[in-house]
């Protein structure tokens, strides 16, 4: 989203970290926030819902997390760095999780099938960012 | 967002309005919210804030409920029309307001300028969507 | 909650409104909040899904209104008043759709018996607010 | 919240911990959240509000994170262990931090007083939480 990537080139606070990854990280769980909730809601949509449980509800706690990581990043003041870091972890865990399970059902339903990739590249972000933040004392 | 179009067009759900104004309102409230919660946090970093109090509280409440609004709106099985109605009719408003303020600011903080932007886009998306809806019986 | 009610009396930010009405409608938007989330869940894990896959949608949805109606109203600060009329009246409709559609299945299911009760509360709450709302000129 | 004790004992997906205590933690995460979002505006309306930036912006990513513990804990179908051991760990984190920093201005505003305490009690049953969670193989 470009109007992001300006908004972070415009602020008093200027990032502790990369713009350019930043905007990557952010752009990325906004993505996968929305894709999770849309997968939760056609995969209740399916004909046999039962073996769809656990995906639904992975994918409603890695919207949730999602959601909250673009918010928590896209405030780049003087927060509190081993809380970042410790909800990229958490992050990244559940979108780890989330991918595995939708992968199960990707050969059967195509939402779960992207709902995969776009968690993995969710993961993939949070993992790059936490090697790129600074070790704290 | 690429992958919330694909979304839309693998769910079983099938969505009850024309699927690209759909995802051109969704990613339109997600730029809103993301925008919305990076100008209160530059807000709060500017030199002089209390001119700002007022632009950081009408960010808040646009980014929670652009936020809400992009969920919702992602979930196409079969919800409460007359509930869409009413939250889109919120959205706009608060989208219309904060729209407002920031541009009161936008001549000496940059991040003003495009969150009014950003807002006032939101806002044309939820009344474009608002006029398509079907009128209930 | 005791401590909203505290922090109520503590704030500069005077409320526009009744204190104790204030603090009587975030709590039952909080426990509506919650109350759905968990109720979403508990229809997820019944045997037979097919039947609740309408009350799981609207009690996701009445989860996410009710949880920013809370955070909106906890600002008390100067916000825009045509929005929170908008946002009640969407949160008042969402509460309405869930508690009726709860109410179908009450007799099988103790979660959703509750869950009908807990909206209607909220719903209530909402409504009350409106009526004590200032109309706007 | 009595109906949140009620819907965790109604719910077929039995939670693996103690009831007594999630519903502890449920409450003090919905308390908090509600509390930092109160402060926070609350500090906004203060006369001098530079001293408070740093509080400002914990509250807020305080009162994201606390609202997502509280939502994904109520979910008591089977999801992820260790995500949700890595989320509590981020959010007794957040709630510390933001307990330190209000407590700084405890003694000139009230309502950092407060949040101060509601933090610390959140802090303390993410914790006792943790230390419950099974071991994971």
């Amino acid at each position: 989203m470009q109007a992001i990537e300006t908004m972070l080139s415009t602020t008093p606070n200027a990032p502790k970290m990369d713009r350019r990854a930043l905007h990557n990280l952010i752009d990325a769980a906004l993505e996968c926030a929305a894709t999770c909730t849309a997968c939760a809601d056609a995969c209740l949509g399916e004909a046999n819902v039962t073996p769809l449980r656990r995906c639904i509800r992975l994918n409603t706690d890695c919207a949730d997390t999602c959601g909250i990581t673009a918010r928590i990043l896209s405030r780049t003041s003087d927060g509190d760095p081993e809380f970042v870091r410790a909800l990229l972890e958490a992050c990244a865990r559940i979108c780890a999780a989330c991918a595995a399970e939708c992968q199960r059902h990707a050969g059967h339903h195509g939402h779960c099938k992207i709902c995969a990739e776009v968690c993995l590249r969710c993961e993939q972000q949070c993992r790059k960012t936490l090697r790129a933040l600074p070790i704290s004392a």
